[in-house]
């Protein structure tokens, strides 16, 4: 059993190489831990940071093994974690964030179904898993919806609107006939999110609520403050709390919101769960003391959570695809800071960087 | 030759792994941007941050062209090089900050020739390359002194104080009979740095100047912002800019400096300068928007420097030797940024860490 608080020197497992994990790994240097990633792509922009990695399928039971004797504690970038691969883990070393925030947090149903246990807001949805449910949802919730699948969605992959003239039948032969659920369109005025940290001692932080914009259903910017009002925002973190709390979650967690301005009643209505660092927290990086990335590292090694002050207003833009060729006038710009992952090849959607702009605090 | 200035994705080649070659990899990150670290050391601090790393000593001139290829541009952690490394490296790939800035700071002489040359105050001083200059120079310049070698000297290591009662047979012995140069005893208010930092283009820019005190003859505390005049502080950055542009430097460069409260001719008096990033600067990856570390990544690898705006006031306080112990403690301290190099032993007097104290900028 590995000394807890694990002390620095220590080594975090990482699962995924990605940016997130890139990052993470950037944080936990600050505070003399080491990482370990483990991640199937050759090149993942992880590795440049890394003291070790692991490039090896999740399937490869033997490779995930020697990862885990090898680290004093998993955490990981994503949550579609294949489950053979997670108990295999958890048989060898602690994994936080919890299996339960994992397994909730991989299917919209169980997600949807916690924030009706919990008493927050969603807004009308219904499982579906034939094309009979599809129509007897679709009478229920009325039109607009949105038909997603339970699982393995992110990006607006997995996803199909339906309006007025949709046909089912082609709705649901669109997300490959899987289990899902109907949710109901919902005319927000912005969509906001809410970045909280919970510690292995329960301790629990939020930074303040971000407002995002979306384009092509990826998230293009991140605003904070966000402009809500005052008593609005002063009530995201008690909802974060009861999330956390309920999953026994340890580490970073997203709460995505819609925000309808003209909804009185439930001005909030919760959408989704990531337990994990998150897009939309990126410019905690250049506005705050510690970061999302270094606070989940925190979090999962048994640490103290760092502040979460914010010391900027600002504004975080994500760079995807060939956004990422401006590097040479955004590294000029004295008012950004940049961050770009190392990833060679611009294809289009990729994630190659972000900015954040900051401006004095209001 | 590579592309310049050199695109994200190419590898940075430093010389040297320790605490500064850490942060300069993680800074590195931040640009998508690999480094590859040469050092001796097995299980050096800035190896877990590093896409590549050589072990290897400088004298191995064949493990050193191999580092050189491998690599888009050369740096340095540490300015005492060995010449023959340097220069081999000259040969087959571009090494930032200069030859020249290198060649004057290693020598404490031809430091304190440029200030004169540049008409920099500084302190009366003079060569010594015997006891008898020794005792001519301490009859010209008087007791109290400093005998300081003219080269390997750091952290008060190759200096030696010459009281009233002090036997200069004994000094010179002290110091190993080097060559050395005798520094009139400067009886300052407070010591003061500059942190500037020179693009490839010509570009200057400089950090606000830090308040520093020290304890056993290394670097304890900085202090942002000094307590000194406006128009002292004012007074900074031209100085600064001479030296780098004297230099053609490229990159970070610390101007260290006494500051003496009741000189009115001259309130500062140039000591030294390190051609690198600065132990006196660390408060700025805390405090600032870009940091020390990523403004001398950005030079050296042809990039527009970054804002050096600070953000906030800050204490920055070393942590050396069992101070690192405490890291719980500091963990859980809200008001402070904590950053660990990953060092194992916590040997006597070796910097193990920092941490940042932040409050509202004044």
């Amino acid at each position: 059993m590995a000394e807890w608080p694990l002390p620095p020197s220590s080594t975090i497992g990482i699962l995924g190489g990605g940016q997130l994990g890139r990052m993470l790994a950037a944080a936990a240097s600050r505070l003399g831990l080491k990482v370990h990633i483990f991640c199937p792509e050759a090149n993942a922009p992880a590795f440049d940071v890394a003291a070790r990695a692991t490039i090896a399928s999740y399937s490869d039971l033997s490779a995930i093994s020697e990862f885990a004797e090898a680290v004093d504690v998993v955490t990981f970038e994503f949550e579609n974690i294949p489950a053979a691969a997670l108990q295999h883990i958890e048989n060898i070393r602690r994994v936080l964030p919890s299996a339960r925030s994992l397994a909730v947090s991989q299917d919209r149903l169980s997600e949807k179904k916690l924030f009706d246990h919990l008493s927050l807001p969603v807004a009308p949805f219904a499982e579906v898993a034939s094309i009979e449910t599809l129509e007897l949802a679709v009478a229920n919730i009325g039109r607009p919806a949105i038909l997603k699948t339970r699982r393995l969605g992110y990006d607006g992959k997995g996803q199909v609107k339906i309006d007025d003239a949709t046909d089912l039948a082609h709705a649901f032969a669109a997300i490959g006939s899987a289990t899902a659920v109907l949710d109901t369109f919902v005319p927000f005025t912005s969509e906001i999110s809410i970045l909280t940290v919970r510690s292995a001692d329960g301790e629990i932080r939020a930074y303040d609520p971000v407002e995002n914009a979306h384009e092509n259903q990826m998230l293009a910017e991140s605003r904070v403050p966000a402009r809500i009002p005052v008593s609005i925002a002063e009530s995201t973190p008690e909802i974060a709390r009861k999330i956390v709390t309920e999953l026994d979650h340890v580490g970073m967690l997203a709460v995505e919101m819609f925000y309808c301005m003209d909804d009185t009643e439930n001005p909030l209505l919760i959408n989704e769960i990531a337990p994990r660092v998150h897009n939309s927290g990126h410019w905690t990086l250049d506005a705050c003391l510690v970061s999302q990335f270094e606070n989940h590292i925190r979090a999962v090694a048994g640490w103290p959570l760092g502040s979460v002050r914010r010391h900027c207003d600002c504004v975080m833009v994500n760079l995807t695809g060939e956004d990422a060729n401006r590097w040479p006038q955004l590294a000029a710009d004295d008012s950004i800071a940049l961050h770009l992952y190392g990833k060679e090849e611009p294809r289009q959607r990729r994630k190659m960087g972000h900015f954040t702009r900051l401006s004095r605090k209001t």
